[in-house]
């Protein structure tokens, strides 16, 4: 089963868990695994070329964001990236107070470093969704207390794409004066994003997000906002994280961002359109489904989809025998098997939750693929319908 | 200056910093790259293949230390299995107690998250060593108190590649129930590990010090020993380490420790020649010289060594232009251009370890290198001294 042809011929629409490298990302990265292998921190000329390339990287990822390089910091990924913000921040404003605000719907690389806090002493509060899975602004201005000094509120949800409308949210806190970081890992490379204009202090994003290399992410730190390093060792990345860079991995996330700049507006229209003609495919020939999420503030490739009476799990089974990629749930807690806290804080019913299905499309699906979909998808639902006691 | 024809025929004395990743890690790195990109949480055939490669190169980074495949959680460079380890063992033990015990010359990974941990309420003892850079196992039993839950000794040293003796002190802290985490980053892949018989409870080590790819690490933790994450979010490497996995580069750790296993023996003995070749040749060479570290219990490839009268910082600037890249001090601290606190722990007089200088061989070093080394080095030793102040 597991051979490499089928492999290769695997329709993959599961782009929210990660993307496949462009092509002209790794031939960028290539010399820097065998030849120019230094290290940069090194003196002499071998590792101050590798030191350039990788500032060079970091002007380009800067830019994608429009920030200023000495505003980011790489890291290993997203995860390290929304660890680093939580735990830095809060511990380098800890005389100002210990209380954190958070959404129901952030990824577990911010709701799990926050419970681990609360077990350190700090608190947090936790502000719901509607139902379409949007932060209101008036809940997190009345979650504010004097002792607040940290909000986190993610871009765009990575499981039903909902995005956040940011700009209202940053001027309550910055009218309250509290650091807001973002969770941007699902947004970043795909919709735009200028860090001054939605108004975050701290952002984090990823290179695997936008067609870029596993094992380098970003955290922009907005000039002025203080931080404690969470990987503390050698002085690299000014002294704020320790650790040899991955020189290749950054290298790749520098020519990732800058096509993922470059190409945004056009391939935000193409894959608009894939998602839309998937949605409406799937709403013309399937009875009862339900689209979550929101429907129009949405990422560009998310199509995250209830078949009423079935168990989401087994429709990816079954398309996987048929070879698509597709997810339930969320990406990184799919090892978890439990019932996803986004389905639950935008308050949809559990049997509504359980028969969910993303596909998340990429700038390398095709129509062709839309619609090779759409015609293995309804027998799927049809015969797993059949089966299902839940279904008369 | 900085072609990079001028870049490929430098002579990489600089091992100690990074190494070369080994053509043949490359090669089995490659296809995880663009083809199987999948992330190894996915269900789906694409995510399960790449989870599957994934196990195995677990198994092969196990087995280069005689470890179990469950006992390896993969991170992103030494630097955060240090600070994982220190952390994440003291928070899971601190009903226990908040003494921890290290040396003086840990890596600068090692002390500096230890001080962090100071600010947070913990209780630090440094243990000294001698003129070699060797801890005594007495010091250690002496440091331990009613509280101490942790110590940290590494196992060779990255500046002076003294290789201490282990076991000694893991019988002191074992008999004390004191659980041990040695950095081992300097010594994995380079000299034989074995971590039942070193008696350590955790280890560090690096990819990218055995011919491997930069933004892969390691950390062992023995079974039962208990830990806190550092990352935190998904459930990956069973819950204690969050973050999508680094595929390709630690696909390229598994062969690079597999490699590194079958050839050990052949490459220590190869690199040790090449190590007294260039130590005696140097001795024989230049007068007014001394070998820093241990004569005998010694990284393969570790000359430091210091030339009385000459700023070890001027000869690193005329290697470089002769095409040779060596280091000064600490390869992590190389930017911070203060002086090392691993000579200062072995007493070295100041003005000798500012005239000291770190080649560190590797595999693909030749003997051909060693004597264009010894060829240029008197010369510019020579006229040095001449413009010395302090030669007479």
């Amino acid at each position: 089963m597991k051979n490499s042809n089928k492999l290769k011929n695997m329709i993959f629409f599961d782009n929210a868990s990660t993307t496949k490298i462009d092509e002209r990302v790794y031939a960028e990265m290539q010399p820097f695994f065998t030849e120019y292998y230094a290290n940069p921190s090194s003196f002499h000329d071998s590792g101050q070329f590798v030191n350039d390339k990788l500032e060079q990287s970091r002007v380009k990822v800067a830019s994608l964001i429009a920030a200023s390089e000495d505003e980011i910091y790489f890291t290993s990924c997203g995860t390290e990236s929304n660890n680093f913000a939580l735990w830095g921040i809060a511990r380098a404003y800890k005389n100002k107070g210990n209380h954190i605000i958070t959404s129901a719907i952030e990824h577990y690389s911010i709701l799990n470093p926050l419970k681990e806090m609360e077990r350190e002493g700090y608190k947090v509060t936790i502000v719901p969704v509607d139902r379409y899975g949007l932060v209101n602004p008036q809940d997190v201005k009345k979650a504010i207390t004097n002792k607040t000094v940290l909000a986190s509120i993610m871009h765009a949800n990575n499981e039903i794409g909902t995005i956040q409308n940011l700009k209202e949210i940053s001027n309550i806190l910055k009218e309250a004066e509290i650091i807001f970081h973002s969770d941007g890992i699902a947004a970043a490379g795909i919709i735009p994003v200028n860090v001054e204009d939605i108004g975050v202090d701290s952002y984090s994003f990823s290179a695997q997000q936008m067609y870029g290399p596993k094992g380098t992410a970003a955290l922009y730190l907005k000039k002025g906002i203080k931080i404690r390093p969470l990987l503390l060792g050698g002085v690299q990345e000014k002294g704020r994280r320790a650790g040899t860079e991955n020189v290749p991995a950054i290298i790749g996330f520098g020519k990732a961002a800058e096509i993922a700049k470059f190409e945004l507006e056009k391939k935000l229209k193409y894959i608009s359109d894939l998602r839309d003609n998937l949605i409406s495919g799937i709403q013309n020939k399937i009875d009862k489904v339900k689209l979550n999420g929101h429907p129009a503030k949405r990422l560009p490739g998310n199509v995250h989809i209830a078949f009423e009476f079935v168990e989401g799990e087994s429709i990816i089974l079954m398309l996987n025998i048929q070879s698509i990629a597709a997810a339930s749930g969320s990406s990184c807690a799919s090892h978890a098997l439990k019932s996803s806290h986004v389905l639950l804080a935008i308050k949809l019913p559990p049997a509504l939750a359980n028969s969910s299905v993303l596909f998340s499309l990429g700038k390398y699906n095709t129509q062709d693929e839309v619609n090779k979909v759409l015609e293995i998808l309804p027998p799927i639902i049809k015969r797993l319908r059949e089966i299902s006691p839940l279904y008369k």
